[in-house]
């Protein structure tokens, strides 16, 4: 299962695509898309139009995204939400279920903790992907977001499975 | 010159079109969009597509989004910043420019005083659009947005003639 993870801003929006086998996980690409244009509608037009291509050519099964607001700050958390809009949209209009997950979330289940900084995340994203080539800081936050919904989603299937189990 | 107005919401989306031919408005259509769906992901995806149909059937020349975020509310204005980029998106996908005016800008175009309420902007709307029924009070400050930028574009449209005839 191909497992797309986005993490949303309006000038820099970190993606990363993770394949995961039953536990065994590995990279398949990471980057981030830097809006053009100078004013709001055009930066989210490209926004779209690059994470459009990358869902086309990496095909992912699943995706989630990032859940965050900027603490006392409207004008940048509507900037933010507006980002987080066209990352939400892409993969549903891809017809994927997109899932959320807070910043702490992502980091409990990649890091242990959930107080890890940046530095901690591409630390242990690098170790879950051997071999991996983070294109910056945003992109190592996008394969935890990925890392972790993949996290989630073989737990939700053991469930699913152990409740047939039963059935 | 045919104009498009948006009052973003994630559950109630105002929409309203009026014609503006010299300094004569008229008013085209209005409404509501209720998105739906259970989870955020849906909702922009219903969103966008109900928007897009809009754009198509009434094929406006313009667009204007009001720009406001909900005061010490993160959540909230998250919620609406997500609303608001499908809301920009949209026209920006049909090749429009799309304008931002905050809500006091709309309130001191259409009544002339930027502390107007509901109620107010409601009379002044139908006053100037005669005849117009109204979706409800979201579809009349998408069509007051209307109003704003079509008197925004007709004074710009105004100095650009009169600055050919210095030039």
């Amino acid at each position: 299962m191909r497992v797309l993870g986005i993490d949303p801003g309006l000038r820099n929006l970190g993606w990363g695509v993770i394949e995961a086998v039953g536990s065994r996980l590995s990279h398949v690409a990471n980057g981030v898309i830097h809006s053009e244009g100078t004013d709001l509608a055009a930066r989210l037009l490209s926004l779209h139009a690059a994470l459009t291509r990358i869902v086309a050519e990496h095909a992912p099964d699943a995706a989630a995204v990032e859940q965050t607001f900027v603490n006392k700050d409207g004008a940048g958390t509507l900037k933010l939400g507006q980002a987080r809009g066209i990352a939400m949209l892409v993969p549903a209009q891809a017809g994927l279920a997109v899932g959320e997950y807070s910043p702490n979330a992502v980091k409990k289940a990649v890091v242990g903790v959930g107080h890890a900084d940046k530095g901690q995340i591409a630390h242990m994203v690098r170790y879950q992907l051997p071999g991996v080539e983070l294109a910056g800081a945003d992109a190592a936050d996008a394969l935890a977001i990925a890392i972790c919904h993949a996290h989630h989603l073989q737990s939700a299937g053991r469930m699913a499975a152990a409740m047939r189990g039963v059935a």
